[in-house]
């Protein structure tokens, strides 16, 4: 954890001084969320591997272990060396494999990190294998399963899943089981919705993972996950591991999902009012697209946030007040369409913080979380995000 | 200028071999398209004044101005220092005036630099007059003027307009003179159109500054610009300088509107094949929205490009072939919807570039440029690029 450090060498230790547009991160609501879904797990006795796709920081992450460094997904090897470098050593790299990837993970194994990859055919099978043996060391892979259609990997019925699992053999790879993740949940809504979705992921997960052992593969993990069935599989029967990254945070799409409430959000972009239209409805803030990202993810879903939801700067929402339009520096708030409330008296210079649609994406915008504690006007802590590929 | 300085201590000099996804710059595209606009404005003896804010690279000014550093616009105060470390002084922060950006501003002309600030209003003239007070400096301020309703700034028959320089005047603030951003025009998508936007952002600033002068106030610069008014400007009577950004790289949205061809684009994300789903006409690759933003500009377009336009590694378009969708760390390319092209025979491990909706929102994603010409498969230099506020 690093103390303030604030540019051009200036003290701004609380939020009323802080330079903006900022990131926030509430470190009581983080603690929250992180104890909610890890004692969940626990009491289902389900592995839980964060996903550090989200925060990408060693501080977020030792949030979640209080002692000694646990399991973690990563979304890019850039974060498998960030993490292997502040002392990580259990890591699987949730994206399918491409032949450089493969290299460049077998270096971090070869250094004697636990990165285990991903692979849905037995071209990567065969490519894994000769990097494996480039480097001196064993691969370790899971399989990819589509469980609901959205994007990569094998149905749980596919005969190519036996012709992976063979491959992976011949090419002297360790299976190291099999991996899900059910990323239609993101558009429901309804806990019926949700609680179908997590048992159709599980079902088919495990239902892959007994494909694999009848045909006599071993088969020791069985990964799931996805924040919203996380939070709602009622049965993890078969399932020995959850991956779940943006749940640390929470954010809009997520509190229109269901899956948490706005004062579940732990992070939002600091903002300075830069001008007004009151002709228009308008208050003009020097936070736009760059600080907020161009995520508009609650655009399909029933409440439309606009660029984000705007609060008090000690986090107190304005009702349906919301970033209606961004620009590269600048965002425009205006009371949602059809709402009945005036718009807050704010002048120039005045401060709000922004919840945002999309935590992962508004957080990749920012170099830095400015920790703080719920009912301090205090910047406890600067804590670094890693970035790039 | 830097060599190329690939992660790893590997080398990793070729398109071919260079680590994915990527962030490429045509530095042929980038000259063609930087002495297109400054011969149009060197043709009308309007200034040009470049907006760093796509580019956010000292090599890319350095390309813009070949002998000594010329005029640049910025969109940050941190872009503003960033540049005037790397020998840049005459630059205009073109975004409205917070109280502490004034004082930050007022550091960087205590410094030398001649950095000119942008306001609406007597309070922020006050609140500069201040700042540059306690800095011991004179500032320098533009009076920002709306000329189509979509941000900030005063219209032109505004009142508040004489008020706002009046008040320039009692702070002890310099008028740099007036400027206008004609932000509606990228909606545009005609010439005539085009040609109307440019001449109502010309007219509008030219009332603006002469209803200034009649008030008995000097308003030595009278400023305008976009990309598409810039281009398709046809008479700049009464302007004495013109700002565009994105007119250096182009991108999707710019072809859509009219003012570039997809081969003006310099800029692409290089991504490689990781999966395939045949029975769906998907292609996975390892460009997501991290790496092309979330920007979905061209949506509202007449061709929806999705999350961009795919390309062979040479450049050469693949007809209809877009990013249909994007979650963090993966692409889907697919033929795009109605198209009666065969999805091409790419395997794992294959290579495609894909044409960006917004360069100034892809570019931001990346922390350098892949620096390559046009037909040849070098990697010349990695130019960084700077971040933050």
């Amino acid at each position: 954890m690093r103390g303030p450090n604030i540019q051009n060498g200036e003290t701004a230790a609380t939020v009323g001084t802080l330079a903006t547009p900022a990131l926030l991160l509430d470190t009581d609501r983080l603690d929250r969320n992180l104890a909610r879904l890890s004692s969940r797990m626990a009491a289902r006795g389900v592995v839980l591997r964060p996903h550090m796709k989200t925060a990408k920081s060693i501080d977020v992450a030792r949030r979640a272990y209080r002692s000694e460094p646990g399991p973690i997904t990563v979304s890019t090897l850039a974060e498998a060396e960030y993490f292997a470098r502040h002392g990580v050593r259990d890591m699987t790299y949730a994206v399918g494999l491409a032949p450089h990837a493969a290299e460049r993970a077998m270096r971090l194994r070869k250094a004697g990190i636990d990165l285990k990859v991903l692979l849905d055919s037995p071209e990567q099978a065969t490519m894994l294998g000769t990097a494996g043996r480039a480097a001196g060391v064993t691969p370790s892979a899971f399989i990819e399963i589509d469980c609901d259609g959205h994007r990569g990997g094998l149905t749980a019925t596919d005969p190519k899943l036996i012709a992976v699992a063979a491959a992976l053999g011949e090419a002297g790879v360790k299976l190291a089981g099999i991996l899900t993740h059910a990323g239609e949940s993101y558009s429901l809504c309804t806990p019926q919705a949700l609680i179908a979705a997590a048992e159709n992921e599980r079902a088919v997960a495990v239902a892959a993972a007994e494909m694999l052992r009848a045909a006599g593969h071993e088969c020791p993990v069985v990964s799931v996950g996805s924040t919203p069935t996380a939070h709602f599989a009622e049965d993890l029967t078969g399932i020995t591991e959850m991956r779940a990254g943006v749940y640390m945070f929470f954010d809009l799409v997520m509190h229109g999902v269901g899956v948490c409430t706005t004062d579940d959000i732990a992070i939002s972009v600091l903002a300075t009012v830069i001008g007004t239209k009151p002709e228009k409805g308008w208050i003009l803030v020097d936070a736009g697209w760059m600080a907020l990202s161009r995520d508009r993810g609650t655009a399909a879903q029933r409440i439309d946030q606009g660029y984000g939801l705007v609060c008090d700067p000690c986090g107190k929402i304005y009702p349906d007040l919301i970033v209606a339009q961004a620009s590269q520096e600048h965002g425009i708030l205006a009371i949602r369409s059809g709402a009945a409330h005036a718009l807050p008296d704010l002048s120039i210079g005045a401060k709000v913080r922004i919840l945002p649609n999309h935590a992962c994406a508004t957080a990749s915008q920012h170099e830095l979380y400015n920790v703080v504690s719920a009912g301090s006007d205090t910047i406890e802590a600067q804590w670094p995000r890693m970035r790039g590929w």
